[in-house]
């Protein structure tokens, strides 16, 4: 247990900065009696010192504006970068180990990007210094839950199989608006903008990117890979329509953004982020709003669900306070995680699927599209026909067996040439199919 | 990161002892690479040598029938204690911490005799010698679900206000045959039997007690609060009808066994554990068969929900390996934990509650359930009637306002010196009311 005093030198003061000043102050003797030492914020890193914040600076707290009042304090031990971005917080995390200060961070486009560098850069740091640096970031995926050290302590022993995350929480809510409430998209991002869920360009929410990112740290720490981000399938909710939401309910379920990774046969990994079938009795169907829940399926767990809050100012702080108590009494987490990843990711996956096609009616529509699957060997579980054809956004559904997602994308092109298709076809997989 | 190779001594060959054994051999060398050291099994002490066992024994692994060929070897570290009881596991855990060894167990019973004991006991050993000893319990309550950790990591700058579990798997597979799928208690139960998930004698499963013994670990862990098991009411399953789940549908929700711990205005905290109503969207309703699942609501986290399986040879023996693995890498635990505690136990609370009723058709019911409600300051929210009433376990339920829990035991209690009333008139709270 390290009984060295904690002197922290935090990037940022904003939201979540400000909420690990409050809790590092409110909870003081506790971490003291906790850890054994203390915790103290020595200086904060602001843009603008004369900018109003909504936390009380605690006594002997300085702020400053030039990194370097930080990085070159060698009374400060522990760097919170919660300022964002990956430029200058990426001079700041990797300039600070260098220092030999010990980092935590909420940054999770930062981990996504440099993950496999800042892990190297430790690697090389402790194995030439006596003194070891840590790296903690817990609240850069999935803001409250403790994602990371559950994959990092949890599953240490296990085998994951298939990971599958709501770990959006402005398109959970959008969906949960859209389904349950019945609300247009464009109502549905109205109030989440108005709500603080989406960010000012939603793009990275509704498109899905934003999940794509996490996922990838997912599978850096549950699987042991780097992927490529982009080499990950994405679909965001942009496309989904209330006919979907109606075709989900007549199967019993609803449609959720999810983002799913999973071991094949012959040490595959496959991944995507998507619209996913989900049905009404399957946990993540019940995670509603804003909220995030990660279920993880491995060989000796069977089946985990973690549910909490993605976001926010004290979800968020929480996660990096944990991550500092953690290095107050001295834990550490050897580096590089999980190195013995040995899967290859492929750009495929097998499930059934959920195809919605919009029509003009037309005669023929059943036997060609019977054609076209039969050519490229997939089978038809069933086809669900709204009798309301009258409509200007008619269309049905077709469930699929389990086929490659391959198999499925040549059927959609080629049904998309017919006279009868309007637009392009809608293919999600179904959760667990 | 602690180099020591780590030479256990498990006490119990049993289920979870194999299933320890089994993980340690297949991950040897991920954990090597992980934690930096080897962790071997040296010795398992079982009653038996010559039985049959399903799993192989390590290479240069022993194994012995008398404690002290593990608690006399000073080659062995850790201390792994899957026995069971709590006689002969208590002196083998107290032997062990004296003996300087670091312990882990996955024994419930134990824990919630002897917690404070045990860790009365570390922080002497800690206190007078330079060696210190660790000592983790994560299998001990929810065996695959990592709530000791979480409770010890995720929640220490956290204020914990309400703690809701279902936390015994073979009540809650009953009850879910029963909701689900109609069956009534016997049938439930003699399959829940049939499939390992109740004991020879399942009294303590269907009482409560189970989850009552790991409610009062859970108290203790999340708010520093040592009470007395006998303190916490406890109702079981036993007295569960069809009609309470019928009603229970009627209001669009269902009944699980839970345990509950709340605090109170006034540094009160109160708890129980009871069937109790859930609404259909909360995540707990969604958890079904022998499945886990623990909701915390806290300041930080706002709302946390882990959901994973209780019992089992891999996950709870996943546990174990993680509390070993832990220690291979010397995280540590400071103990007292949580010592901050300063909640009064009180055995009442405020909540809506669901009250059934047996009775026979006579005049004047509702105005005497009115009168006797008034009277104890009860409001009625509503009243359900099922209209069959020729049945012979006609019943009729009231849906209660906020009330004082003392308040309701007095209208029950008079209520049943009535003519029309069959039978004890049988009261769950409204999880959330």
């Amino acid at each position: 247990m390290s009984a060295a005093p904690q002197k922290l030198g935090v990037f940022g003061g904003g939201t979540v900065g400000g909420g690990i000043v409050e809790i590092l102050q409110s909870k003081a003797d506790h971490f003291k009696s906790f850890t054994g030492t203390t915790i103290d914020v020595s200086k904060i890193c602001v843009r603008d010192t004369t900018k109003k914040r909504d936390f009380d600076l605690p006594p002997n707290c300085e702020l400053v504006t030039d990194y370097d009042s930080i990085l070159k304090d060698d009374s400060i031990n522990v760097v919170v970068e919660v300022m964002g971005g990956t430029t200058e917080a990426k001079t700041v995390v990797f300039e600070s180990l260098k220092a030999g200060k010990n980092v935590v961070t909420a940054n999770k486009a930062l981990i996504a990007a440099y993950l496999p560098d800042i892990e190297a850069l430790i690697v090389e740091l402790n194995g030439k210094n006596e003194h070891k640096v840590e790296f903690r970031y817990e609240a850069a995926v999935c803001g409250g839950i403790p994602i990371i050290r559950s994959m990092q302590s949890d599953f240490v022993g296990d085998e994951i199989n298939m990971m599958s995350g709501i770990i959006n929480g402005c398109t959970n809510f959008m969906l949960t608006e859209m389904d349950a409430h019945g609300k247009s998209y464009d109502d549905a991002l109205k109030e989440a903008s108005e709500l603080g869920y989406a960010e000012a360009d939603p793009t990275l929410d509704v498109g899905g990117f934003d999940a794509r990112s996490k996922l990838k740290i997912l599978m850096r720490l549950g699987y042991g890979v780097d992927v490529n981000e982009e080499d990950i399938a994405v679909r965001g909710i942009t496309e989904l329509t209330k006919v979907d939401f109606e075709y989900a309910k007549m199967l019993g379920g609803t449609i959720k953004l999810v983002g799913v990774a999973k071991r094949l046969p012959g040490d595959k990994l496959a991944a995507f982020v998507s619209p996913t079938y989900i049905d009404a009795d399957d946990t993540l169907a019940s995670v509603s709003g804003p909220t995030n829940a990660i279920e993880v399926i491995s060989t000796n767990l069977v089946e985990s669900t973690y549910i909490g809050q993605g976001a926010g100012r004290f979800p968020t702080a929480n996660s990096c306070i944990n991550d500092i108590v953690a290095l107050a009494k001295g834990d550490t987490t050897p580096l590089p995680f999980n190195s013995k990843g040995s899967l290859t990711y492929v750009d495929d996956f097998e499930s059934t699927f959920f195809i919605r096609f919009k029509y003009s009616d037309d005669l023929g529509i059943t036997r060609q599209c019977g054609e076209i699957c039969e050519k490229y060997e997939v089978s038809i579980n069933s086809i669900l026909q709204n009798p309301v054809t009258c409509r200007n956004d008619a269309a049905f559904v077709l469930i699929t067996e389990r086929v490659p997602l391959s198999n499925i994308k040549k059927v959609c092109d080629e049904i998309e040439q017919l006279d009868w298709c309007q637009g392009t076809p809608f293919y999600i997989p179904i959760l667990r199919g």
